[in-house]
């Protein structure tokens, strides 16, 4: 049937080009994606793989690394953020033979039940997310062509993790509680310093709109703002404009939602990045012409028929995910780097 | 001479309905612009103008009201701060005046030599722009058509009074820091709460872009970013968007300049407000897009050949004087308001 071809893709695009030199035997590209449990790894994932497609990304999770399930950690009382605790050579193992464009079984692990499931053939696509606790460790270092590290503010953090832990993992509440404290340190001591390795660090806080306010801010959108940092490390890609377009009308409006958005070259760690600062409602408006735009960009304007999980989420989350697919989708142009 | 005509202003237009509305005989509006010594004042009225075009607008400063000249306060130790060292009743009798269509002699203050000028004939415009230490005191309110305060920060205003008073008004270096000093008081004895009668209020601050700064800002261009506070009182008016394209792109590159933007509805003084904080560097491109749709919106698209005064603003500057015309021209361009 005409329908079930895969998607063409115009010639000279992006999305033709990752499509293209995978199907004439090009490795494929291994995007890796870590942070701490609960900090929204799989927001950014998902973002990537709604522009480029199903047809040209897959995603792996490390979980399936972990040496203990839940009830043996009770046990045990080891950590899964303890690298020592996580099978992380036969990750990289089998990292190399995607890498080599050759099928795999990735083992697995179900959050909900807190046990193993049995491992899944995993075949490549020109395109592979892997996300996980230390996806940015030394071992899986020559294997990532992009590295991208989600570091969520803790009160962020508490809030999303149980929700989640406690309604889809199945955790008591007191459990979800007591694991989010004695995880704090756990995440300085093992994971926090992977972030120095990234090409992009995400960061959620809390919002920050009302430092911003007179009196006080008439909406500070605390259940659905975050203030999102997006640091950058900078390269000499000529990768074109990426217009957002600000309606500054909205000014003499009643109606009008706070917002923020700043641009702050910055040292970090002794090298100059760029820090993209988010914060509050983004129109809708705004963000579709963004998101139009990247997509021209990748060459594949028609967005998917299913838009819903990436469109439900609050704009401000959207706009992040397309701040972190943009630096990405650039190194992908980049001849010398990848396609 | 053809060249000699005025210009001609697209029919339907916000400056052909203003020029229609004057050569028929109606009242000219006065636009009052309040705030202390040395805040910038001239700057906002001057980006009208610019806007607007010298054939619609004329100004008028209320500094030729001092009862005494410098020589003169030197020995009474009277403050032009102090209304009553002004000859505010006469003011609003010539502004009265002028709002008839009436030509007014309107007494002049130089304030390179300290000493008052011969008054000159002011013959009304469509739109008379008035700049005063006091321009929105009581005895103005009702002869006002829209209210602009200036509050700039003292670091600020200390920087630039002290070039001014010292470079172009000839006071001496001591003289003007102590001015500098007393006049903190009496700013906010006599001048501050003029702001809660104003439509929009400017505050301009010294750069806070470090706050938003990793372990430190790049270029944190403290000689040319001010941050720029626009307090505008919403009004239901219709006035179609203003689209500021913010290129986000420059995320990946070594060159990007700081900035910031936002909008915040707050709470001030009791009612609720919109506020756009800006800060950094303005990209030119931007800045041009915004001025180009304003003067779509104003009917007058050219641009005109003498753009230098406020084309060699800094560029943060050039933003503000925008965000201060777009409320005015909006309530301009309402028909029960005005046109």
């Amino acid at each position: 049937m005409e329908n079930a071809q895969p998607p063409r893709f115009a010639e000279g695009s992006l999305a033709h080009a990752l499509r293209d030199r995978f199907d004439r035997g090009q490795r494929p590209l291994l995007v890796g994606v870590a942070g701490d449990s609960g900090s929204g790894k799989t927001t950014y994932t998902e973002g990537i793989e709604w522009l480029l497609g199903a047809d040209l990304v897959s995603q792996i999770s490390l979980d399936g690394y972990h040496k203990e399930d839940r009830a043996t950690r009770r046990q045990s009382g080891a950590s899964p953020l303890d690298p020592n605790a996580n099978h992380l050579a036969q990750a990289a193992a089998d990292l190399a033979q995607l890498q080599q464009g050759i099928a795999v079984d990735i083992p697995r692990y179900d959050h909900r039940q807190g046990q193993f499931l049995p491992p899944r053939r995993h075949t490549p696509t020109p395109v592979i997310l892997i996300e996980g606790l230390h996806t940015l460790y030394p071992e899986f270092q020559s294997l990532l062509d992009f590295r991208i590290f989600v570091d969520s503010d803790v009160r962020v953090k508490r809030e999303w993790k149980f929700t989640r832990d406690t309604q889809e993992r199945g955790y008591a509440d007191t459990e979800a509680e007591s694991q989010i404290a004695s995880r704090a340190d756990e995440f300085e001591k093992w994971l926090a310093d992977q972030q120095y390795a990234a090409d992009v660090v995400v960061r959620i806080h809390p919002s920050t709109l009302g430092t911003l306010a007179l009196d006080g801010v008439e909406d500070d959108c605390n259940d659905t703002c975050y203030h999102i940092e997006v640091i950058v490390t900078p390269n000499q890609l000529s990768q074109g404009s990426l217009y957002f377009p600000v309606d500054l009308s909205t000014m003499t409006r009643q109606e009008a939602l706070p917002f923020m958005l700043a641009m702050i070259p910055s040292r970090f760690q002794g090298h100059g990045v760029n820090v993209l600062h988010v914060d509050g409602h983004m129109p809708l408006a705004a963000l579709d012409t963004l998101e139009n735009e990247i997509r021209q960009f990748i060459g594949k304007p028609a967005a998917p028929a299913t838009t819903t999980a990436s469109q439900a989420l609050p704009p401000t989350i959207r706009f992040a995910q397309m701040l972190v697919a943009w630096p990405f989708l650039g190194h992908l142009a980049t001849p010398t780097n990848a396609v």
